[in-house]
């Protein structure tokens, strides 16, 4: 048996979200699906209370046999053919009786659909929790920095100044547009499955008939009571060859990773040695190198962005499986199970990354203010240009501008020449040139806060 | 001057939504942009009301030379500073004062990332229309089919009977999910873009100030006009390195496209010559072949499925530039524009095809029929399976019939020998199992109908 | 910890390449490169023969803390710097002196890149056996059926007759196609990595000039025998950054599991109910339903098919690493660790099913003239178009067999009224009418044999 | 008419690779298609002689319909069951006789193929220059700064010391590689496509037959002929649904990309404001910005950045298509051909701006040493460790380092203290610690001088 515990995941290794996402995880909630077919069977009178207890009882004892099922997804495809008659003998070791009514009317699809829906929920809610966490730590560092003076960088060159509040205040706003689109696939809910063999639930409708409980709704009516046993969704119709789900699953956690991997970009350019404005949080032993002492490696930063890298070509396979064709497809559903489940692993493990890194990360302010004096006035030449502009024309003030960037001449000489009438010490301050930066990042501490108007 | 009008685009070629999505299309957006940002400014009183009319004047009737503004793309890696100085001296020609106001603190990431959303609120709004056209026919198939049936296909194989009315209440649905997810970010708003130089708005803000007009703001009062001249949201915060808006189109356009594939691929198997349930709309010229006569290949579905192939590739590009380094990236962004219009022609093109497929689909009943018939009884084995069950036990009904189809023996027989109180015809009518079908379609188009629960 | 064994991986699951590809693989290939580095420092003279021994023999009995070692991935973001420690440790057990050569001037992407390389060289030498196995069957497949008609079908429309071996023989060549690529990887040779912390081999150069055997390669002599040891190649420069080997990987394991994809697609087409043409080998489980007991899944298609579906979205996080920042990356490198073993993992299953289908596909011959005699005689009209173009004119001919077509007038009385001198049925025959179908089959056939020109 | 010629596409926007990949260019291709065909029929004697030869005087003078080819595309999903009758048209003005031998037997799929491939051939030749122009360049920047030492980059800190000429090896490195593999690709040959209908050459053969020209190769002799007329190879077997030569592409264009954008990545690092270690070849309005005078934008680094983030998404689509179904899909062909075409503009625009950029680019070797010597000694602590390692055990040296780091106690006291006796400004001379840089920038500039062993 060949076995993958992390050693070559950084993204995930080691983060307490991998734990409910291995496939121990997996096989306890498929028992849990059988249990809640069995109760919601229960419920309508189609199969005996007893019966499903006794399956229950089953579920919380049974000890599988992993490498069975394993080599069951060979043979089959999937690995509830393989579960099924495993599970039946624990059960008929309680009561052969109560074994008869294991899996009635069930399909695999039903139950590893609706496991892994399970598992999404629990490990969601973690997700969501991480999220939060960081948020917080970010609107603590928007909140002190509001006012702490930076270069702003574009097309990787110094432009003008910004504040690291703003900064901050970006990284906040995207984790939040990500809780946003957690909270909307939540709130959608997360849906049960259940279909029988082609999505019409006949098998379900007959074992009702037969036990004398056939309704109006043909086998219908389960599909409520089954997805409230599991605390799931119950869905208008089955989904197992209409995939919203699993494509809205695909959608929050791209954006959620790569958000997260605006946010550790930044933190990679911030922390290079010659920038120097930005530090990982120390830990013992974090970031160490194996061969220089002198390093500290912006791990945390490193791990979420293998994440970001990661992720959305992964759920580009979730994508790629709503185009589906007849009522089960042939490969587009067996090929979502792994990248749905590495997604969640490294968005989990990112979102636990990005708490510790924003929470602890050391910040600067006079490496920032180093750097954003290191060119001189032309931090500022944007604004001298504003200035001349209505005084010499637009393009003569562009001309000029471009003349003394070329020939190396101080802006200060520039208006000593052309507006001697101008304040220039106090237009060249970059300090001073720092636009809307502190109110755009009250803007974001006010979503944060839930005061935004 | 390379010169591509889709030739090598069946999804999108000659159809109606590639115009608005042409380059020409795009420079009088920008220059719809630059209008705006004057106007707005004139509003705030930081320029002459007159001279932003002149600017709206000059963009009304500019012809700028579009071989000149694609070379200076190559000269600066994006269109806006070399259509800068082009529409200036249109605007001179009109009035020489005026074109001093023309761009007044701008950057080109304000004038791009706006001119793209206006197309994309233009072009999304033609998309809803054509999803919507596509849903009305849709439902119009599902209600006259509610209980035409069918065969349940599963991993390419016969699995029990449904009905087409079911089959394309799947359809239907996903459609509708697209409408609802394109609907919420409409609902969201498509954000206009305002930042300056590196987000701050500071130029915005200096000229404010030389004009007598200084905010508390600094800048980010301009942000509301401005969108308000668009007619798109007013975004909280600049997003030049904050792409949530370009991820959340990313996001829908692919599900869109893949939801529409599944429709596509249901319909490229059905319409396979042994199968033949259904034939595409006959139109002039339509699918012909250039070598065999009697061919009609299924060119619809062939155009939709190209789709759904290469939108959820391309939106990755998208997605990725969300992980944005500094205040504005250095080649992130410049990677969105074109794969974002490819997928919106794409997708457009593909929900126009679907409505057209959708409205002219020939369903044949008959070979419905005879497809479900052809396995014999094997199509409602299940259901032999379920009344067999609680006869015989779990185990040996499963033996039963096992043998029953290893060795050719016909379900009546299995049936006669064994339960012979059973009613046979009955049980093995392929039409009387299909289980919970009308009642499922009959929720989706509850759904349509607005009436669902 | 969470532990992944193939539950939700049906395209390797409990198949024989999966198990190379462990965790514990990975850390035993680890191992073999730190014993791999202490000898070539020993055969240069750099350190004691003894001492690259010790810890030679420690390797081989080593027992290292997994479970560790992926906590240390989440400390460092990599394996190497805890994995040095716990063997440095199991050395000094032997021999505290041999434990101070332990990983001498190395660094964790020298240890991991090699030790990925040496796990490619074994897994990808299986790769080439169970390709090569099924290029077997598929041209024994070939040979059976160089002469079985079927019909030939494009856009999913029947078109004109082909034969299931010229059918079978574009599989194999595909098979062949990719073998070629295979064996060009590795002619080119998979490399051993070595380059010290940044590439220039300083920590190694430096050792050596201690131990007083300083060259004028300051140290690149250590490459070449560093690799020896391995049986690795020896790169020309140290590829910590320059990833063309992973680049190649990445372009080879997506062609192969694209062509093996290509070969289940058809397979899926061809076992359809409706088709019928083919059956996949039965095995005792093979393919069974947990509902169904007459259904028979081709599943090993579907398992190959999750593979080509997964495999290619996963490349690309390989091929994106190559455009790597700085002398290694901060987060590219780390990316491509899981991505890379999931699809050597994937592409060993692929391969391994591949053989055991072409093994045993079964192929219906009646079936398949069945089918080709569906459509009467529009299956050769392109024959018929050709026979009357000379007589009545292209224009004219086409013309009137789209009115036979459109009207149902059969083909024979188009003939008999138009040309009566031709011989119509022999005309009309599907099977005399396969063109190049056999010679073509036996060209790929003379490649397979090496005996094409 | 939706025209697209750049505007959004800094990654070939006015590069002159774009114009031979026109749909004119593309048009004019597949007419040299139809007149190579109609000449090699000629050539095995099915049609007249001077039939080939008007189609080929036809072929020269056509203006075709663009609009109207467009349209066809739509109504046909391919672009040459337009263009024939159009070129038919043309063919009888000049001569109605000839017309009757245009597109004989022939198939759409064999005209675009061809023509993709004609185009190919063309465009990749220019490629091939251009990535010599760069690797020229290159090879120059090498042998210059062969010992101009700069500091070695790891997880965005100071490593240990390098040199720029083992830095732009690298590039240099790569940039032979793809040129090998683009060599490899043109070796292998580019295959025309020849098939007929579904592969068996059927309508070939029978026009031969009725010519009298029938052989035992059925329709196969044709394919060496017609191939040669083009100049491309000749197949072994047809292709429709054998993807090869398209994967070969998608792999070799994919790698250049990134190979490519490996050198920008570098770029962008090196050119940021803080680290001046590069700058961007000047040029008029080259990089300019349209808010700030003083910025030089690295445009030539971000255009090509943009090519290696779309092209792997984009070949992607080409990868999928090898598992196509059938004799020829129902949209895995439709799918490659603008992807195709995007990426070879952008890898032909990408190689063009990476021979500029390393044509032009400035080196600051005063720049790379204040770098170098920007964090004192700290960044030969690895040499440090190694010399302290034979006194002390690797153990205590460690802790050695590791407190002197935290403490930033200089190394130069570190190593008075403990080894007074060894050469301590020789041992902290970043200079004297380059290892085996200048050795390694001399195999790669032996293996571009093709001296290499």
């Amino acid at each position: 048996m060949s076995t993958d515990t992390g050693l070559l995941s950084p993204g995930w290794a080691a983060t307490p979200g991998a734990e409910p996402l291995s496939d121990e995880a997996w096989v306890l909630a498929m028992l849990d699906v059988e249990v809640a077919l069995a109760r919601a069977q229960a419920e309508l009178g189609v199969l005996p209370a007893g019966a499903a207890e006794t399956i229950a009882t089953a579920a919380r004892t049974a000890h599988l046999d992993l490498a069975a099922l394993v080599a069951g997804v060979h043979a089959t495809a999937n690995p509830v053919v393989g579960l099924v008659p495993q599970f039946t003998k624990v059960v008929a070791e309680l009561d052969p009786a109560a074994a008869e009514y294991v899996h009635r009317g069930g399909t695999s699809q039903d139950v590893l659909d609706s496991a892994t829906m399970l598992i999404c929920s629990r490990t969601l809610a973690w997700l969501r929790d991480d999220l939060q966490r960081t948020a917080t730590a970010l609107a603590l560092l928007v909140t002190e920095h509001r006012d702490t003076p930076m270069v702003g960088r574009t097309l990787t060159q110094h432009a003008v100044p910004t504040t690291f509040g703003l900064k901050a205040a970006g990284w906040l706003h995207l984790v939040l547009d990500a809780c946003d689109r957690l909270d909307w696939l939540l709130d959608n809910g997360l849906p049960a499955s259940l279909g029988g063999a082609a999505g019409t639930l006949s098998a379900y409708a007959e074992y009702a008939a037969i036990a004398g409980r056939a309704t109006d709704e043909r086998g219908a009516e389960l599909i409520a009571p089954f997805a409230a046993q599991l605390g799931l969704t119950a869905p208008l119709v089955p989904w197992h060859a209409i995939r919203t789900p699993i494509a809205d699953l695909a959608s929050v956690l791209a954006f959620t990773a790569t958000a997260l991997g605006k946010f550790a970009a930044d933190v990679q350019v911030l922390t290079r040695t010659e920038i120097g404005e930005l530090v990982e949080p120390p830990a013992a032993g974090r970031g160490s190198s194996s061969a220089m002492p002198q390093k500290r490696n912006p791990v945390l930063a490193t791990m979420i962005t293998t994440t970001a890298r990661q992720v959305p070509p992964y759920t580009l396979v979730l994508l790629q499986a709503v185009a589906a064709e007849d009522e089960r497809s042939a490969g587009g559903w067996h090929a979502e199970w792994q990248p749905l489940r590495e997604c969640l692993r490294l968005v989990l493990g990112a979102a636990g990354n990005a708490a510790e890194l924003a929470e602890g990360l050391e910040v600067r302010p006079a490496a920032m203010l180093d750097n954003l004096r290191r060119t001189g006035g032309a931090v500022v030449s944007e604004r001298i240009s504003a200035v001349l502009t209505p005084l010499l024309g637009k393009q003569k003030a562009k001309q000029l501008l471009a003349e003394a960037t070329a020939t190396g001449q101080p802006l200060a000489d520039v208006l000593a020449d052309t507006a001697p009438q101008l304040p220039v010490d106090d237009l060249l301050d970059p300090l001073r040139y720092t636009g809307a930066a502190g109110p755009l990042a009250d803007r974001v501490l006010a979503r944060y806060h839930g005061t935004a108007p």
